[in-house]
């Protein structure tokens, strides 16, 4: 109960958590409302989240250009979405119009393992709970899948957003390690 | 050149470095020969590598064994392999049989990154180079596919090695993190 509660003291009366556990019981959904009238800069606003693959890839480029990602080929992006796992959208949606501001996508051997990769959120909306949700309801959809081990690679400066979810850094001694082409 | 004549001081006169450069070349083959004439207990044996992923699963839950990892439903495993962008395997073949005596596997979006599990090679036949080969070639199959960022969780009594191999623990401060089931 306390989450929603918690992150989201200005939105109105709805009840998210039952309307999270809702999200939970169905677990595969698209397009279902996470928060209804979101204050952001004087504006309210209706938060979306969604699992499905069919994203704006131009929308995509602009929210990764708001917390400045190297750009990549949108034609690449398209088949690192189509062979991911999990993707999950965050939208607000007011007057009818309809903004990605929120991504995260997850690959995996679909049983086993899962590694989480391009958390976003635009700056607009940063500091509202909204990372967390995203992160939250990725979890839940590989928890569903029954996988075990998810993982990531955190930049330093998010590393305590993360460990507050309940990542652990080097577990064991186990060190993330990477190769770059030389 | 170096590497093969390194590490298998006691194989015959086949050039390695040919073959393994004519595997470069091919990149996606099934059972090629990486040795011939491994020594190994007083016995020669030729040793095949393969991106086929029609593994025996008996015998991938036997190499297992041998190193002492958790048994996982077969069925699972079949999921995983099928569901993974690259596998390779290393055979040593005598008499006419077959026995599978490495393997590794990897999960990719196809095109930015990709994530190493299951690296393993059998005791009897550890501290001849045959990891090193193994990685190498996944490294060279993730490369061909133009993979940038190559990852792997390294526990910490094979942190060297992988490093001796080229990869680096904690690059900009960005840290590995695990989220396990409570």
């Amino acid at each position: 109960m306390t989450f929603w509660k918690k992150f989201f003291k200005n939105a109105d009366t709805v009840d998210y958590y039952a309307n999270f556990n809702s999200i939970k019981e169905e677990c595969l959904f698209e397009d279902v409302l996470l928060i209804k009238h979101l204050e952001n800069k004087g504006k309210y606003a209706d938060i979306y989240i969604s699992t499905g693959k069919n994203i704006n890839l131009h929308e995509l480029e602009k929210l990764c250009d708001s917390v400045g990602w190297v750009r990549r080929p949108l034609k690449k992006v398209k088949i690192a979405i189509d062979h991911s796992f999990i993707t999950i959208s965050l939208f607000y949606k007011y007057n009818n119009n309809k903004k990605l501001i929120g991504f995260a996508r997850a690959t995996s051997d679909t049983v086993f393992n899962a590694t989480i990769w391009d958390v976003v959120i635009h700056p607009n909306f940063q500091g509202k709970g909204l990372g967390r949700a995203l992160m939250d309801q990725i979890i839940l959809q590989l928890r569903y899948a029954d996988i075990s081990t998810i993982t990531l690679f955190a930049d330093p400066q998010v590393v305590s957003f993360y460990r507050n979810i309940g990542f652990i850094t080097d577990p064991d001694g186990i060190k993330g390690m990477f190769w770059y082409p030389r």
